[in-house]
């Protein structure tokens, strides 16, 4: 009937199967990366089975054995797909059956693929979590080690990309460190998030067979369970907080590799980039260019359209459990392999950077001092509006005269304010004036070593 | 010089001052909104500087008076902006010079507006978010109230908007209240991070005059301070956090808004809008269309469109303050007024809701039971795999039969497996059906009201 | 030295070779697809060096014929990659040396990587838009033919899911087609933006060695040269708009599969999906769910996700090539991937869909006709303003008398308004209802059949 | 009855009307940005009343006449809004009764808000797609005119941001030009799309009575007419394709705007801002900011976001008009102030810029001529391979002897290949490279002027 339908309507021939739609509906080709989850969470459901009475000890040994062997085989490579495991979940079980007989089909009492899924990938998204912590965290010790070390380079610090005032160079390295600490704490609380479990929660209605979800939690280690049954199954904040959660670290990694890219540049010659994280050019033999920076750049705009689409596919859905979900797991696979790398090709670049502390002090120059000028007027009492007026007509004669400001004359600077004097002189040393900026948060060394320990006690914090 | 030069290359006329770049760049059209926490803040800091000695004790109560001056006139109406007040702080400022001369202009001493900008927005936002959090908790407790009250009507669960199994009506507005109380554990969260102090931290590189920033955050409040200056000053996290935020819990009022949609259909007919919520058809006469659930719906998008927005403006920015973190504000001014009216709207629409119990029950059939034969059997001791293979039988059968499920025969189920007998009866009545799902979470009397208590408990520790 | 540094600062050790950053920079994973099109553009290449006197005749031939063989070993599998072959250019030349020696030197000889990928990635496109077309063509033609076929068929037309008026099922058919014409449409004027030539262009500042361009653009069939080899080679305008046009086709898709998700369920049991396109539940037997048509609706999301994530990359980028452009290519495969999948699919639902006649006439309500009725009373003569409210006066007293609307006798009709006469009777007949909507566009037969006729000729004028 | 459940419920008060959801509701507030069009619109759809006999000739000249005052009122400020205007429509349509009183009930025959507001819609979206496509062309013709005034200036050309190859800076500015030719092309064919008529689509069906649509269509000067009335009154195709021509049109200039900050810089200092389009600081008496520049950069992400914004809102909703769609108009507002600003404030910012040549000339360097050196051995026969090979190991040889390319001996050059002669010297000359590259789209004087010559023209046929 249908095919004849679709001969009338000439559309293409469709029969009893579409191998279009099957390759369509299949989610085999990524879900089985859960395949260890899967065993995992398997293994906790045919316990809480068997504490509930619906499986026989032996039974349960039965199904924990050959789940044994479904993970090993997985493990060495052996397991063999057939043609009709749709998901991950359809082919463990029927491996399993192969492997022990009837028995396996009492492993999905109570259950149901929707809050089978959602188990598995809460179990590998804890994971994941995990290890994105610990290299988010090998990437900020080496940012504050590094920070330790070099931390009396000065060079100019900018806004609007314009040269603002002198800073330490470890001042900048923290700027971006501590960005990234608020990245490690949110990702802790959106791992507190991803781990409760929801298994027991069956298709909606929940668990009818006396299923213990507390000893279900136990078994499989989560911290909390799911409310709601309906809720359980369909919702997908976890993910959604997680795929935002990497948008949100991308953009302070694509902020640092803005600001790298362009401290290797010519112009800048802050810093150079070492030949383990360059390329060169297929055309122009004298190039060397920053690929793994513009990389790290990029995959800000490829994460966050995971996030965003999401997002969209989320956005006006029925109640509970529909296909759309199955939207969720590339998108975490991808963006875990992509923050994996990242994190790690931006310790790698951090690690190995040179830095070129001549041409850092070079570029420091006394318009940069137009601020500690007025300051120093301020501490000889003039209000500050006035006082920027003051050093704000110092910069003008300067210019005007095609001098650099600290080469105007007392008599001069006079001419603009009485109040200068002899000591105006202590402005002009970058040195001096880094070390004033002391209120914490600030550039002075005191204020620089506060943040390492501030960073080093959160990082404690946060491991712990 | 430039407009000749305007005039050389075809441009239109240029002179010194381009009134479409003073507006474009002018922030005071939605800055205003401001006002109040730029005169908390510089409260607060000239307090500060009194402290550090950078203001005398009189000069200090000058400026306070003053500011409370300006104050008034905002909160009067009567506070008039002047061509050249190009944001907030620089009217502030202007008209605090007005009333009390020149000591107005030792307030800003070691202050930026890069400092000053982000410090009046963290007390706005975190200001809303206390507000947010309330609309939240109010739509919430109507919820559970709700919930609560109705709690003996079943009406059918649906996956795949196909009918599934019956469940409680409560089970349903709970999935939702369940989601919401996420969003309001989230919301503490950025307020959290929000509520952490910037001021002191100049434009980039500190305060050098010693300012006390441990005592300006006793002043204003904040939970803790920033940790460096560069990033203070430039990072919009907390922004990004909350149009996020924003953004997840529009996708769940968008999904229990299209639930709704769906529940008021003539075909669904399960609850009726009240006429406070509902519009009529300029051409039909006969219409009832429920506007409140639909903008409530399409918030979702505009409220993720800021959202998307920002974070595009955020990636590849460089380091600290540039002019393009202009755009925080009026996103976090629209989203703010968008979420505060959604949440009084679907409080005011689940509050008056009326339900048609007797199309809920009527909606309910016997194959939506089919689920529960299957458990029958496997509480008879056969495994879950061929229970649900037999039921998928009966299923067949009834509809082969052109009967309903429950008016297949002893005998005809017998055909089926000899586990079935005369308790197989039980099975079709809804309310014992619904029953059977005690297990924690699940749609049973006893799990709904655990469910009741649960986020009762959760409110109030989120508003302790 | 770097790897001393690495150590210095706590890094992981990184020697000359990061393995993560070389799998990191390596694009040859996803631009092995292009394998066909960096053959086809390197021969047309070889002819253009050939014209310029830079390849003699003889090592033209010579680079061709190792050109076929480097395609035969893709064609038939038997390619190797080998370790050091970062991208599908670097590969296909290291081959071509090793088949036919130092010649293969000088196929790359005035040519970049940067044009060269883009050029590739511009064949590989103009031929996808091509395949989107005839899949995107075949579904439209199966919409017209079911509408054709189907035309004398009534049902509920909806606005707010709210029953509206009686149309013609091939009018809401109809009303999807048109849309789906309207990105054909956009998919040509793509295509001729794809159709663009930028060899020639070099890395930046084009061709030196007499190359002819115009000569390259007609051996590789391009429909015109690019202006600027600055642009040229780092515009990706074509990419984002491809990816648009995807996003907004997925949204027409989004929203018949959502129409068709709620004629699919009981409630509305307007269709019945082919099982071909539908699947059951792992829990419930009696469950048939809409797959197919909940993974179109969910893939707008997926592709818009790749849209959005292509612009915020482009987003601020400086000049020319920057690494970052290498995510163009990852976003087109799998959108162009997703959209024949999708398109091929909806033509099988479509072709294949079952409708239930009588539901949707039972459907059909007398208060749908309220709007006809106000139209009567205009026809008499009322301003359509009091006809309207007259209407709904006549609604009201229905309602509040609990008969149908067309069960008012003329007398109680006459109470609202004496132009009521017996004629009115007229107005309950549905058919006679959609025939009246007669203006071009409506529902009447006339208009559906030459909607029919208007989307068969644009069909006809597109593919020409 | 909603007010007691209210009260059961513990929601807010609850009585007919909630004030929150009536501005929720309301879109007044906006939409009055309509008020000429709609005028319009209703101008021409009463021509066609009176033409299908539903209004006779006086009807409809006291209609003319009554729409007449209403503009007049609104073109003067002297429009009063009612309260219960909650639309431009019904606004416009309550004043006309007041007006000319009853005859005014007759213009909303056959129409409804569902097609009137979507033809108000469009007719002011032709209108501003004009207004922006006059000013493209005016930024288009600005840059064109001053790269003919400046083409015999010469700086480096830059991929990844490092120095790549000498260039003219007309190059550089003719690949912007050229970029946003495109999105001109693009704007015309958005135009053409949103140049559509829909009215006489009622509010899903058609019309009934008769009116002559192709008559409407002349009467509003549209270029054809909409195919039906369902899509018609619900697609927002011509909004999301306004919104992502828009999008796409702001990468473009955020791109142009991060090229003109860097060379801003003190470190690049290529060019610098009239003061018309810069601003000061007010903590750092020395700095001048690119402002306007950072805000047309940062505006890409707020034109996206509501792009993407638009695209989740109309993701999945059912056919025909939902309340979802009255997020399209603040939208389209918004998006069509901002471009046009931006684009006025780009052209100001390029028609006022000063270039400085001689820094521009200085920063090139013989490295970036190693790409030429590499041509000069090919033009002697060398395949390219070895050639950039030799010249590789030239650029290596220089560094490790700490001199510019140029100065390697000949002697020295010939140990790398005996290829090398004295006319060698010829490379190291800025001019003579530039002028090497001469294929069409290079940065020869001859193709940068086909180039000018190409945008001219394209200019000239665009603006036909």
């Amino acid at each position: 009937m249908a095919s004849e339908s679709g001969k009338l309507w000439g559309g293409r021939f469709v029969g009893a199967v579409d191998p279009i739609m099957e390759k369509f509906n299949a989610s085999i080709a990524y879900d089985r990366h859960l395949w260890e989850v899967d065993v995992q969470g398997s293994r906790g459901y045919s316990r809480g089975l068997e504490k509930a009475g619906l499986l026989t000890k032996a039974e349960m040994d039965q199904i924990l054995h050959g789940l044994d062997k479904v993970a090993e085989e997985w493990a060495q490579g052996t397991f063999k797909l057939s043609p009709n495991d749709e998901d991950i979940h359809t082919a463990n079980e029927r491996r399993l059956k192969e492997l022990i007989g009837e028995t396996a089909g009492k492993l999905h009492t109570g259950r149901s693929r929707n809050d089978q899924v959602v188990t598995d990938l809460r179990l590998w998204m804890r994971q994941t979590c995990s290890t994105l912590s610990g290299l988010l965290w090998e990437l900020i010790r080496t940012m504050v080690d590094r920070a330790e070390a070099e931390r009396d380079v000065l060079f100019p610090g900018y806004t609007h990309l314009q040269r603002a005032q002198p800073i330490r160079w470890s001042h900048w390295i923290l700027s971006h460190a501590v960005a990234l600490t608020r990245d490690s704490e949110r990702l802790l609380e959106v791992r507190k998030r991803i781990n409760v479990l929801p298994l027991g929660s069956g298709a909606i209605a929940g668990n009818p067979l006396g299923v213990d979800r507390e000893l279900l939690r136990a078994e499989l280690n989560f911290g909390a369970i799911t409310l709601n049954s309906m809720d359980a199954t369909s919702e997908r904040d976890f993910v959604a907080e997680f795929l935002f959660w990497a948008s949100l670290c991308m953009t302070h990694l694509s902020r640092m590799a803005e600001d790298l890219i362009l401290y290797c540049t010519k112009e800048f010659s802050f810093v150079q980039l070492s030949d383990a994280y360059s390329t060169g050019s297929s055309l122009m033999p004298q190039k060397k260019n920053p690929d793994s920076l513009e990389l790290i750049r990029s995959k800000a705009g490829r994460v966050f359209g995971r996030c965003a689409g999401l997002l969209m596919t989320l956005k006006g859905l029925p109640s509970t459990y529909n296909k759309d979900l199955q939207e969720d797991k590339e998108a975490v696979f991808e963006v875990s392999d992509t923050m994996s790398a990242v994190l790690q090709v931006a310790t790698g670049v951090i690690s190995t950077l040179q830095i070129h502390r001549e041409n850092m002090g070079q570029a420091l120059s006394p318009d940069m001092l137009a601020t500690d000028l007025a300051y120093y007027l301020v501490r000889k009492g003039m209000p500050f509006r006035q006082a920027h007026e003051a050093s704000g007509k110092a910069v003008f004669m300067a210019e005007s005269k095609g001098v650099a400001l600290n080469e105007l004359s007392l008599q001069e600077l006079q001419t603009i304010s009485p109040l200068f004097s002899g000591d105006v002189s202590c402005v002009w040393d970058y040195g001096h004036s880094v070390e004033q900026y002391g209120a914490l948060g600030g550039t002075a060394r005191s204020s620089v070593d506060w943040q390492i320990r501030q960073v080093r006690a959160l990082l404690q914090t946060q491991q712990a």
